[in-house]
């Protein structure tokens, strides 16, 4: 198994009296305002199950609701064709996964530009070589070089080739997600063998407020009827799809959670998900949404509290940055975001590297710097701050006395290796050497250490029987949607 | 007053047990290893107090310390010119001040050189402005155009001219700290007025490991003799000033803070005290200290633990950052070091704006985007996350329904200048805009940042007779050191 174990306290901000407000305004929306659910087939399937709708607006009920919180898993396992990368999302666990979705990459050498197939096999090779990234994620970035209705299967081949770690789909909609469910079930060896541990985990978004459209409910379907774990993000903006004042917000986010919990489990009861999105502010003069910004980092504790509130596993989000370049304001925007990942408990991290432009783009350095930042708290998790008669040392300071120098002290030649935290890209040098060296800020070093992880890469390699299976499939599937390469 | 009220939970690594290991080890440390007193009138001092003394080497008995401890306030008031500006060092209370001690100063206009008075007038009146900043410290950068042996002279006054913000004084021995509570007790209104509510704090540092030399223990004296409250603060390196292993460097930091607490209430019981310092790992290829590293923050949270085990209030580092300009090292390590600042409860935040190169220079820039991110942390404080009827927006839910848009709604109008944050510095805008704009990154937008706060400055003036009786003081020191300018 591979991933983080976090046994921090976690930081609630809200009170319990606070949560409970906060549940029973979420229980009036679902109830009251009910949410629009643009998709027949959900429709005859919630009618079915006894809700009460009015045209679109299906109003759910709080004893349908809780029930489908019963039947929801507090932690599941994702497997991987690496049974040592495999993961559980929940309890104390955390998983980081890259930025997904961007349509545009950019690199110092290259310069901003369109997503494409080069870029997205680095970008793989890059999260595949980084220890602190758990899950791949087949939409690292759009391959807009590729034909837009069929990419997809690509960009899911492409992941499944490049990395053994678990995998998140791109696909976002009854056809892509499917197609998605359809490889992994190659990849694993038949569709038993990942409806009994899933093998791909995929998103499914309502458009706030309280709407749910086709391709996102067909989705859904596809994922949770194949019993394949389902994250939801809706993206509150407080001040647009979202209320001003963020209690309101979170409420809301409740409610479209919820929403989507008791969908899925009337799909497939027992399928896994979870609690996921943001909750930020709105900038009101540019209509842009803030990130590593106070609420930014709020809405993250404030979601972990509800999902705990709820018994499932949250999704939060990483190091988003509305910064255009790896400037000190995407240093400070990904940290002010990551600590809140740890203190809330979020099980799974998305956007954990990479983003930068609100994820507009994936960008190779501030990729390599989060790394270097999902390194540090890792350091922090484990080893941490030991406690223990080797690491309190009297021996070691009683011999080295006033004035001595702990460098020469056989307790630190013993101990430094493991002891010490080692960056792979600050600079830690003097003015002097660093000038001498070439006077190279972050973006340069990262750029270097790109160049470096790729340098590096082992190719995990693909079993050619699965290979051929798969690219007959996308073949037949290409074919099928009538735009083969 | 003026300070922040952090009511978080405290963020604690180290279990119970641990603590009482830290604490036990600390207690052998001080009576078993001893520390180094390079001062005759403190060996005197201590002789008289019935410790054991082999050279110069101090044992410092448990039962001695014990009663310091008991002594020393949990929490005191510092007071400003105004009064209005005056805080609260402990408690659950939070206030911050710039870097201090840096000898170089820079900014986009006319890089790095040497501190001199016209920049030191610049940052000083920066500091003043930014409500995020409650201490002014005298040491903000170095004058170094001024004659050494009078500058601090010089230093203490111009921090006293242009601001009307408690004081920390940059004095390093008995005769500078002297003249520093000499020209507090003159701002004051007297030796008794300062003696009643300090007037200046000061900070004395021991060599780690397990040293005091003559001029801290001078500059102590000076202090403690007028009441006035004093931070220690060990710089311990795991692997050079300190062991290699985390819990070591924690057991001999309380080791020296316990040392020169015990000191200080000998010259002066019930003198304010504030248990300080640093620990970090070092880089042992370079030999050079890390900073918001994960050593960096898990000291800050050990430092505060262990602080309010004694019952004192904690002095942290904020913004340490070992990044030569402000590119996005400058802006994680920052972060990554100000939130163990609040998440353990650290009550004076030194170093918590402008810091670059470990304090080499104090960055116009970097303090104004330091500025930013206290700001950021401000917000999660007060308002942070309220839930009651009206943040929980329940009717403009649902009036804005499914699909709607939350900008229109009367809830939105009222509130959204209360409700969101408001950054004074971040790009939010899209790449085109920005680039548009001239494609400015962070150093860029703080530097015309910088600029606007000088422009806004209020000078809160000095009354014409204080400001008479200050300079008639420095002159007659001046001419008594036989340095005069």
């Amino acid at each position: 198994m591979n991933m983080w174990t976090n046994d921090w306290p976690r930081l609630e901000l809200i009170s319990a009296e606070g949560v409970e407000a906060i549940d029973a305004t979420a229980l009036r929306i679902l109830e009251e305002v009910g949410q629009r659910i643009i998709h027949e087939p959900t429709l005859e399937m919630l009618r079915g199950a006894g809700l009460k709708i009015q045209g679109d607006t299906v109003h759910f009920d709080r004893g349908f609701v809780r029930e489908a919180l019963r039947q929801a898993p507090a932690s599941f396992e994702l497997q991987a064709r690496n049974p040592e990368m495999s993961f559980v999302i929940g309890g104390n666990h955390m998983v980081n996964s890259p930025t997904g979705g961007a349509p545009f990459v950019s690199d110092l050498d290259g310069g901003r530009r369109p997503g494409n197939v080069e870029d997205y096999i680095k970008l793989v090779k890059a999260a595949h070589m980084s220890p602190q990234i758990h899950c791949i994620d087949s939409g690292i970035v759009e391959t807009m070089d590729l034909p837009q209705p069929t990419r997809h299967l690509d960009m899911d081949y492409l992941a499944m080739r490049y990395s053994d770690k678990p995998l998140m789909t791109g696909g976002a909609s009854y056809e892509t997600s499917r197609n998605g469910v359809k490889m992994a079930a190659i990849l694993f060896g038949g569709a038993e063998a990942i409806e009994q541990t899933p093998g791909l985990i995929g998103i499914v978004n309502p458009v706030s407020p309280l709407v749910w459209e086709e391709n996102m409910l067909g989705s859904m379907h596809a994922l949770a009827s194949a019993n394949q774990p389902v994250i939801f993000t809706p993206f509150l903006m407080a001040g647009t799809s979202a209320p001003v004042t963020m209690a309101g917000g979170v409420a809301q986010w409740c409610a479209e959670n919820l929403a989507c919990i008791a969908m899925i489990q009337t799909v497939r009861p027992g399928c896994p998900v979870v609690f996921g999105g943001y909750l930020t502010a709105t900038d009101m003069a540019l209509g842009q949404p803030t990130q590593g910004s106070p609420e930014w980092a709020m809405g993250i504790l404030a979601g972990a509290q509800m999902a705990r509130h709820y018994g499932l596993p949250f999704r939060g989000a990483g190091g988003w940055s509305s910064a255009k370049t790896v400037d000190a304001q995407s240093g400070y925007e990904t940290v002010m975001g990551i600590w809140p990942a740890l203190l809330s408990g979020t099980n799974f991290m998305l956007h954990a590297a990479g983003a930068l432009e609100s994820t507009m783009i994936i960008s190779a350095e501030k990729m390599v710097m989060d790394f270097e930042i999902l390194r540090m708290f890792e350091w922090m998790l484990d080893p941490g701050l030991p406690v223990n008669d080797d690491t309190l040392a009297f021996d070691a300071i009683a011999k080295t006395g006033p004035g001595g120098l702990f460098l020469a002290s056989p307790h630190t030649a013993a101990n430094f290796r493991s002891a010490l935290y080692r960056s792979e890209l600050a600079s830690l040098e003097d003015v002097n050497l660093w000038t001498e060296q070439g006077s190279k800020d972050t973006l340069v070093r990262a750029n270097e250490r790109y160049k470096a992880i790729l340098e590096a890469y082992e190719d995990p390699g693909l079993d050619d029987a699965i290979d051929a299976e798969l690219q007959e499939f996308m073949a037949k599937r290409k074919s099928e949607i009538g735009t083969s390469t």
